[in-house]
């Protein structure tokens, strides 16, 4: 039979998933002989029956009834007894901390007769016991009896007037407890549970039933952390902080979780209980007062915190409760902290001989050190916010107002600071993208366009501010309560919080990005290994340079950069990129020489369309010069153009609207737009994402891929060391690439270049039949943008704003496949496939490429599945490199189990 | 090491794979001890190295070498020998019988010295020898050295003058020699070799590079063959057939092949050889003239033909020669046949009782079924072609010219013949598609949406006529020429050509559809087993229905129809359906009930939404009781809407244009136009096909899928014995089902309905995590068409167009996936799917919808991956009940193998 309910001896912490966190550091704490107060723990186990058969598992009440004995055995009292109370808490604790979302009940034990007893316990002190039994019954009424708490808060508010609490008396709060039952039976139809034993077993399945409530829902979806493991109950035996001023509660740090600098950090509050710090009814006191409130306690806590910290090898967060000059540990865990602090602390606990490099790497995040990444807003100053958006892209940017792509490029090249501002953006705005310092948009979703350029970039981003009215054509944008910003008017946005702000807020850059921007193999300065006099920046970095350091030492996985442009790869090569795994070649047709792909499109026989292309050529040649230069002999990975003609082309249905009011004389259109409209209608697509694109372009347009290759071939010849890797778009099956594979093979022959020549693995069909496809393919790269669309069936651009969010409120996913790969469907055919593509070809190079490149989770993915290398976005290239250490390093802890 | 060289006596018909078909039965009929003229087989093995290698293999030469001394020794003469040479003919034959597509060298063995052996040989025919000896050259020249036919054709035209070849005497021949000679040492630089061993060797060659010639690599493409296989190449003593009036050559049937009627069917050519029958210079006469002419050797031959089709248990083709009264066989093979002949033959030999029924049902193929099935034009008409399309869905149609769905309604209605001509066709042409006797469109290919739509219908298709230009604002199309023709006149389209021709051609409908319609369980008469005087047509339908209710004790595979209407659901049952696989839901959305659709999109809340829900409702439920009664108690399997909403609301750009020139003054629009822009704005996508679209409409538009399977359950209830499957289509994960579920089995429940509810599984991430799936779903249908577009990443709509052509001409597909399921891709995910799936339910039931269901060859996959049925259009239920037939007798074939 099945072990439901753990003594505080009987745990110790590795037992979160069974006792949750807190129980299982309670049982830690007590193992350690530190005064934790006693009590047992019901594990998880018992919670998921519960939520799976609605009921408590068979034995359960039998075995808390035995624990609750022994506890009563030990304290001497039992529960409920009417002249000396034993009183206990029932409070939640899952495996995984959710601050603030699940309940707890205080004062179980608490009724009409044991009250007396409580007030003769606490030396007569009938105030604090009626005012003990009143909060039991608002606690319990509102968590486990569900009754909405305004009613309890009502009826204090009415009694207090413009009292403190601390100012009513014993009977005040005594017919203030017979409101409260009042209110229960009134709300309930029923009273208050009189029997402690009662009380407890339904705090309990309160406890249990929280786990589902909305609130814990929606923060696990956010925080990803699985829907299924249910919360722990721990039964603690009371200790009151509000006895008197020898009493009183405190939180501490054993270091400081903002920067990380070491010392007592912490808050006290006399005379009052976990509850009402929270509730934030008097001002705490800095914990340092506690030396001259209480030197013997105070003295006793340094040394718990020292012993935890040394024990846990962490920062370690702490609750407890005087109880009349008795400290008492109530919590404590890993404590959270700021991404700087996580960077600090890991590097001084190695300084301390407590962990090793190894570990520190391990106690550092991708997202944390993203976060380092973006520039912010000065705290203390004075904002004027006009609109809230989404935070699309973290950071903080201040720049004027503009409302199209060129007036950006203008600006910027002026030296001005702009923010691009539009309804959405799209691949023309890259210009504008690229010179803005952030980017406004009142349309689109976290993952539209904007939204995934601008996180590619590194660049802030508020998208999807519906509040704000933008006309491009007028230069302008309107936000609530008429403020109208136009073009050159100074606004600030911030990437992190979604606000936007009228005028200049100030901003601090990022150090670490700073850093980076020096050049990894620059390094940070002297590493001494000691805690030096420096300012806090300066530590900040060498503790990130001294982490990277060592995780370019630990991984395994190569990380490679998404850059289209000489200046993305210089940057690319500065953030620590290994090579180039994505080079798109769009860009190459964009711009001014947009008429010559229309010329292209336009062309009437073989002559006129390979003079388009010749055209294109040399300016194409230049182009991979300038980013085979910047990689100095590292791989440079370059897919030949893949999206559909069209979308180089005028729109649709503007140029249909421009045409028929021209012809009904109500505006102008040109004989080329006449011309070009019959094209954009030939070409026209229902599904252009499943249409004439990636290698079915390079076989049905004659010449189109043979220039993109010699172009490439060309430019490695002039560049000396220069390693082009050719990459097919769109592959669904090897006759394809063969075809595509023998041309451009040639010419690479013709040239005088070696050249790898490889595909992206982006339909399901190239993956399911990656062994006939790696017979032609010297490399996989895996472009799980395109994957995860054919598998899912769904388009980013068209879904995410119609249904992401339902889908998220339905827990159809807990995160945007587009954001963290699909590990159960998009993730299989990635390792089928790479597993079948090596039995083939031994020393298939095998990579992902996209956005997925640069998420923490799906690096550990990648590095599971046995890829060579990820390759992401340039800003994202130290995210990458610190989790595929992370991954490493999971691995050797996992060997050693 | 291998052996590549057989003797006719070594081989036998069933080493076809490597002998080829010609070799496998000449060695068949020589172990017969039929008068074979001796020789041996070089086999596929070696082709296939020399085609990959390039050179002949080791050992080969001399194996050739030791085969022919056999033969010499056999004929008592060695090749080239000048007083008595042997000669050989070097003749193609692949496994597959590619007529006409490889070639063959005739008179091997002649040179200046031993032509005047031939002359001695042939008792001095110098004419005969020179002849011999110049179609040798002419042969060798062309085929092995590559030398334009047209040279030696001038030469031997300009010799002639007005005369006939036979006119020519032997020193004219003489002379045309050396003319030929000329012209291979102009073409080549080289001389006509000599050496009669070089000349063999070069001719073997030669017949392995044409395996690889254009003609035949587009004959493979367009007959399925696989491109690897090879030719084996015959080397065969020359008999000569024209030696004079005591020789010739000629073909026979064992019985007739147009019709299959028993007795002597062929043609015979006095004095001459095969090639001379072939290139038609001379009229053949019957085969029962050789009676008169030689009585001796027509009697040797009927013989022979009785021996052949007892032997082969089938009809034979033979190719035969008589060189001086002395009968050889050249050639057997089981004999190519009409679709009607098939099924006759296939049942006379049972009555003969050569085969049994088992072995009839494999005699015979869904395709040729199904060209039973459509009407044809009379061959004897006389025909005015005004154009050529694809022949996109078979079968012949008469009828006058209408350019609207609506007008082809109307005029049917009043009982006249329409043919539908559009541009390319949409689903809203489906009311005016089903009026039409057929279908033109001048845009779109074979699987274009008129094409699929026709021939899932069983309706004549003639699509991208691109020589036709259609006005449907002026009702009519210009053809070339100037032809005209406007709404109201008659024309005649052949679905099976793909002519289209002006005014009436008489047509002959099908008996076959004829006796489906009665009903399958009508059966076709008294069976007797008996040859029976009846006409054609009856004899035809009683062997269509004795190999049809055989077929259907011997499958495994259940057949269902796909059907959305009461009538295709009762056309569906007499053809034989088990159910409905797939009852598409969108056009109980279309029609008048378009108006409440837009009321739908444009609600501006839970109430009107509800409004417009409650107002379909009782529409579809009456649309269901109608389909429920016309399947008697079959199950019927109800697919929820699918595509997106706005697929039932105006075109994006019509509409832009439409309110863009009414707001320029030149036009009119309404307010509601005004309204619906903008929903169509909102709701437009760059994708649809990967949009807002089946189980993401049912969980975003509150009420939808509620109404539907309202509607579904109250139809049941009304309907004793209704058997409805609720089927959720476009589930990527089992979330979405199970959100989905929940909803229906609730409405189910209320209602007092049961049914089961399942999934399509189209999207390769359902197939992939079909474990997951399954725990959700009773059963699994197969979306084939939608799985293949997203596992190769194409759509149907969108791409045929643009580069299908040239990918069929590039070989990256032989046949299109939309056509035939792709087993590589699209059929690995479905044996995936269908064991892990069945893995986690065993009970979970199995099929397939869409156009591959009624496609032969995808059929026998879905037997072979072990599916419970196929579903498929009413029209090719016949065809899919016989390839199960078929397919699970190959099953048994394999077991006694």
């Amino acid at each position: 039979m099945a072990k439901y309910v753990y003594d505080f001896t009987e745990g110790n912490r590795n037992l979160k998933d069974l006792l949750g966190g807190k129980g299982a550091n309670l049982a830690e704490m007590t193992n350690l002989g530190l005064p934790v107060p006693p009590g047992f723990t019901i594990t998880t186990e018992a919670c998921r029956h519960y939520l799976a058969e609605g009921t408590l598992p068979a034995g359960l009440d039998e075995e808390i009834a035995r624990h609750l004995s022994a506890l009563e055995a030990t304290m001497g009292r039992t529960l409920g007894q009417t002249d000396d109370p034993l009183l206990v808490s029932v409070r939640s604790g899952a495996k995984f901390s959710m601050p603030g979302m699940m309940e707890t009940v205080l004062n179980i034990g608490l009724n009409d007769e044991s009250v007396h007893g409580l007030a003769k316990q606490s030396g007569g002190n009938e105030r604090f016991a009626w005012d003990s039994y009143r909060r039991l019954i608002q606690m319990f009424g509102k968590t486990v009896l569900g009754i909405d708490g305004d009613h309890f808060e009502h009826a204090l508010d009415e009694l207090k007037g413009d009292r403190q609490d601390t100012d009513l008396d014993a009977g005040e709060l005594q017919s203030l407890v017979e409101t409260y039952k009042g209110i229960v039976r009134e709300q309930t139809g029923k009273e208050f549970p009189a029997d402690p034993r009662e009380q407890m077993r339904l705090a309990v399945m309160a406890v249990f039933d929280s786990w589902n409530a909305p609130r814990a829902i929606l923060y696990r979806r956010q925080e990803r952390i699985p829907a299924d493991l249910g919360t722990a109950v721990n039964i603690v035996a009371m200790v009151f902080g509000n006895c008197g001023n020898d009493s009183g509660t405190g939180v501490a740090f054993t270091r400081d979780p903002g920067s990380g600098q070491q010392g007592v950090y912490g808050d006290y509050l006399q005379n009052a209980q976990g509850e009402d710090v929270v509730a934030g009814i008097r001002n705490t006191v800095p914990l340092q007062d506690l030396e001259r409130l209480d030197k013997h306690c105070y003295d006793e806590l340094l040394q718990i915190m020292e012993t935890l910290e040394n024990h846990y090898r962490d920062l370690c967060d702490i609750e407890f409760t005087i109880e009349r000059g008795k400290l008492w540990m109530l919590q404590t865990r890993v404590g959270k902290r700021t991404a700087a602090a996580a960077f600090r602390i890991a590097t001084q606990l190695v300084d301390q001989g407590l962990i090793t490099l190894d570990e520190a790497v391990t106690r550092v995040t991708g997202d944390q050190l993203a976060q380092l990444m973006f520039p912010r807003f000065d705290g203390g100053a004075v904002k004027n916010r006009i609109a809230k958006g989404m935070n699309a892209s973290p950071g903080a940017a201040v720049g004027k107002a503009v409302f199209s792509s060129e007036r950006a490029v203008e600006l910027a090249a002026r030296g001005e600071d702009v923010i691009l501002v539009r309804r959405e953006t799209n691949p023309d705005d890259l210009a504008g993208m690229i010179a803005a310092r952030g980017i406004l948009t009142s349309r689109g979703g976290k993952t539209s366009h904007a939204a995934v350029v601008a996180r590619g970039m590194g660049k802030t981003c508020v998208c999807g501010a519906e509040e704000l009215e933008v006309s491009v054509g007028e230069r302008r944008f309107t936000a609530p309560g008429g403020v109208v910003v136009s073009e050159g008017e100074v606004i600030s946005i911030d990437g992190t919080t979604g606000e936007v702000f009228l005028g200049e807020v100030p901003v601090a850059d990022s150090p670490v990005v700073e850093y980076f921007e020096r050049g990894t193999s620059a390094g940070a300065g002297e590493e001494t290994g000691e805690q030096q006099e420096a300012s806090h920046d300066d530590n900040l970095v060498k503790a990130v340079d001294r982490i990277m350091r060592h995780a370019d030492g630990v991984r395994r996985l190569r990380v490679r950069a998404n850059a289209d442009t000489p200046e993305d790869a210089a940057r690319a090569r500065r953030f620590g990129a290994e090579g180039i795994g994505l080079c798109r070649t769009e860009h190459m047709f964009l711009g001014e020489r947009r008429q010559l792909v229309e010329d292209l499109v336009l062309a009437s026989g073989d002559t006129e369309r390979q003079a388009a292309l010749d055209a294109l050529e040399p300016l194409q040649k230049a182009d991979f010069v300038g980013i085979f230069r910047a990689m100095e002999g590292r791989p440079v990975t370059v897919r030949l153009i893949d999206p559909p003609l069209h979308e180089f082309l005028p729109d649709l249905t503007d140029l249909s609207v421009k045409v028929a009011l021209a012809e009904a004389g109500s505006g102008e259109a040109s004989d080329k737009d006449r011309r070009l409209l019959a094209a954009v209608k030939r070409l026209h697509e229902q599904n252009p994402m499943l249409g004439l694109r990636g290698v079915r372009l390079g076989l049905v347009i004659p010449g189109l891929f043979a220039m993109q290759v010699r172009a490439i071939a060309q430019a490695a010849k002039e560049v000396p060391g220069a390693r082009p890797e050719i990459m097919i778009p769109l592959v669904a099956a090897v006759q394809e690439l063969e075809a595509v594979r023998e041309e451009a093979t040639a010419i690479l022959a013709e040239v005088g270049v070696d050249a790898l020549v490889g595909t992206m693995i982006e339909t399901p069909r190239a993956a399911v039949t990656a062994g006939q496809v790696a017979e032609a393919a010297q490399f996989f790269s895996f472009g799980t943008n395109d994957l995860t669309q054919m598998m899912w069936g769904f388009s980013r651009d068209d879904v995410e704003a119609a249904f992401f969010s339902r889908y998220l409120e339905l827990g159809i996913f807990g995160v945007s496949p587009f954001e963290t790969l699909d590990r159960d469907g998009v993730g299989r055919l990635v390792r089928l496939a790479t597993d079948e593509g090596r039995a083939v070809r031994s020393d298939l190079k095998v990579g992902i490429c996209g956005e997925h490149g640069g998420d923490p989770d799906s690096v550990h993915f990648c590095h599971d599945a046995g890829l060579d290398y990820v390759s992401c976005s340039p800003f994202r290239i130290p995210v990458a490199r610190l989790e595929a250490a992370r991954a490493a390093l999971s691995d050797n802890e996992s060997d050693t189990r």
